[in-house]
C-alpha cells in the first residue's frame, strides 16, 4: 500500500507560508555554551553518566525548539554535535526528531552522508526511508530531508533521490559552502567552468527526471553558502527548481542582503540556517538580561529577529 | 601529561610485519546477509527489539573479528550499516571498537566525514580524540583512523588532521574512490589536472607540513581505488608519504594486480580492504560446506586466501 504523501518541497513551502518564515534553526549544541543548570539538573538525576549528558542534549534542544516552533519553518541538526557523544548522544537526537514533529517543525539533518551504491542506500534508508529489521520495514530517524556530499558522483546520490522520492522526503546537495576554503576544490576551473558549477549542472539534469512538487521545487534541494552572493545568483539561474538551504547568515558573517540572491522574485526558493546566534543568544550581549535559565526564551526572540530581518528583505 | 604515543602510520606498518598482511577487512553488517541462526538466538533472548538488532550486529563482528586477527591488520567498520539501526547500531558499533582492540586489529572508521570548522572539530574529537564532557577530557569513540571527504577544502580537513595528530591516530582522505561515476567529479579536467590531482596536491602540502613516522609514511593517507590502476600508479609517484587505502579488490572486480601501483617498490605504503567476500564468504559457492553456522571460519579463510593472494604479488 502507497499512502498519498506531500512532497517534501511542497510541505516546507506550506511551512513558509503559514509561518511566514524562511528560518531553519541549527542545532549544534555545543557543550560548552549549553546552560550550566541543565548540566547540573541533569547530573543529579543521572549523575555523570551518559544518561545524563542524552537528558543535557534533549532537554537543551526541546527548550529551543518549543522556543523557535512559532518562528522557523525547520530544525537542522548537525549530526557531529550528537556523534561526539556516542550513542547517547544519538539517542537524544532519535528522540529530538519525534519531538521536532509534533511542534510542526521540519526536520533537515546536517549529516553531509556520502558514500557508494547499497552503502548510500544503508545511509539513504537510516535518514529518509525504512530500515528491513527481522522482515519489518521501520522508520529509524524518521527526518524530512538531509545534506548530502555528492564528491562521489551520481552512484553516491541516486540512491538518496530514490529513497527520499519514495517517501516523499528530500536531500540538499552541497554545492557551494559558507567557508572560506570552499574555493580550494569548489572552484577549480574547468572546461564547464567551476567545479561547483559542474556539481550544480548535474543537479539539474537529476532534477529534470524527477517528478516536480506543486509549488514548483523539486524534492532536491542544494546548499548555497550565503558568503558568495554573486555564485548564489548565477546558480539561482542554474537551478530554478531547486531549494537553496542558505548557512552562513548570522555568527559565519552574511546578512539578509546577502541571502537575496539565493530567492526567487517571488521571494521563494530559499531557507536560510542560523545556529549559534539563535539557540545560545543568551550567551550574546545583546540578550543578556535572559539569563542561563531563560535561554528558551532568548532563543525565541532572536529567532524572531531573524524571521522579521529576512522577512523585511525577501517579502 | 602527554603520553608518548606510537603514530598510526607506524602501528600500521607493524601490524603489517608482524601478521605479513595487507588486508583490511571491512565490517558491513548487511542485514539480511547475516545468518539466520544469530537473529533466531537474540530473538529469544531479546525479542524483536533494538536490544536483539543490537546483540546480532555485536555477535556477527564479533565472530567475523576473532575469525580473521590472524590474517588481518585492521577492521574498516562502514558506519552506514550501524547508524541504519540507529542508537542501538551505533552501541554496537562502539562495543564492537573496543573489542577490536583486543584481538589486535585497528579499526579505520569508514565514516567519511566533512564539515567546517568546529563542526569537523567535532567530528575529530568524537573519533579520533577526547571530547570535553562534564569537564573531562573523554574517549568516546576511540579509533585508530577516519575516512574524511574533503570536498569542502582545508578547512573541513585541517581540524581532523591536528585531532589525529595530537592523538596519535590517522586519516584517509577520499581522493580517487572505485565506484563508476567517480569520474563525474573527480576526473573534471582542471589547469592543474583532474580534479582528483588538485586534492591529490593539496594532500600533499598537507603531509609535508607534519611530522612522519618512523616508517616514512604519514598519518595522513588518502583512499585510492584499486579499479583505476593508471591513476594509482601516479598517485604513488605524487604522494610517497601517503598509506593508501584501497577499496574495490574482490566483489568490486579488482585482483591483486589491479592493486600493485598503490604498493611502494618495498612492497609497503598501502592496505587493501575487502568486506562482502570475507564477511560473507559463507554466503559464496566456493565456501558453502561451511554453511551459516561456520560463518566466521568462511570468512578466516577467505582472509587467508586474500593475504596470501596479496603476498604472492606484492611480496
Amino acid at each position: 500500500m502507497v499512502l498519498w504523501v506531500i512532497s517534501f518541497s511542497d510541505r516546507l513551502d506550506q511551512k513558509i507560508t503559514e509561518k511566514q518564515s524562511h528560518v531553519v534553526v541549527g542545532l549544534d549544541p555545543r557543550w560548552h555554551l549549553i546552560p550550566e543548570y541543565l548540566k547540573q539538573e541533569a547530573t543529579k538525576q543521572f549523575g555523570q553518566g551518559p544518561e545524563a549528558i542524552k537528558e543535557v542534549l534533549f532537554q537543551f534542544g526541546l527548550g529551543i525548539m518549543e522556543a523557535v516552533a512559532e518562528y522557523a519553518v525547520a530544525i537542522k541538526p548537525q549530526f557531529a554535535f550528537f556523534e561526539q557523544f556516542g550513542p547517547w548522544g544519538m539517542l537524544a537526537l532519535q528522540e529530538l526528531v519525534l519531538e521536532a514533529g509534533k511542534l510542526g517543525l521540519l526536520v533537515i539533518g546536517d549529516g553531509k552522508r556520502n558514500d557508494i551504491g547499497s552503502t548510500a542506500e544503508a545511509y539513504a534508508n537510516a535518514y529518509l526511508g525504512k530500515v528491513d529489521i527481522f522482515e519489518q520495514k521501520t522508520q529509524v530517524w524518521s527526518m524530512d530531508a538531509l545534506t548530502v556530499n555528492a564528491y562521489l558522483g551520481v552512484d553516491g546520490v541516486r540512491p538518496f533521490i530514490n529513497v527520499a522520492k519514495e517517501h516523499g522526503n528530500g536531500l540538499f546537495v552541497l554545492l557551494r559552502t559558507s567557508n572560506p576554503s570552499a574555493s580550494d576544490f569548489q572552484d577549480l576551473t574547468c572546461a564547464k567552468g567551476k567545479a561547483y558549477e559542474a556539481v550544480a549542472a548535474k543537479v539539474a539534469e537529476w532534477v529534470v527526471g524527477e517528478e516536480m512538487g506543486q509549488c514548483g521545487y523539486s524534492f532536491i534541494g542544494v546548499v548555497v553558502g550565503a558568503t558568495y552572493p554573486d555564485d548564489a545568483k548565477r546558480l539561482r539561474e542554474l537551478l530554478p527548481h531547486c531549494i537553496f538551504l542558505v548557512p552562513g547568515y548570522g555568527a559565519q558573517g552574511a546578512g539578509a542582503l546577502e541571502v537575496l540572491p539565493c530567492f526567487d522574485e517571488n521571494g521563494k526558493g530559499a531557507v536560510v540556517n542560523s545556529a549559534r546566534d539563535i539557540i545560545f543568544a543568551y550567551t550574546k550581549p545583546a540578550y543578556a538580561e535572559y539569563g542561563e535559565r531563560n535561554f528558551a526564551d532568548a532563543a525565541r526572540q532572536a529567532a524572531k529577529t531573524m524571521r522579521d530581518d529576512l522577512l523585511r528583505v525577501v517579502g
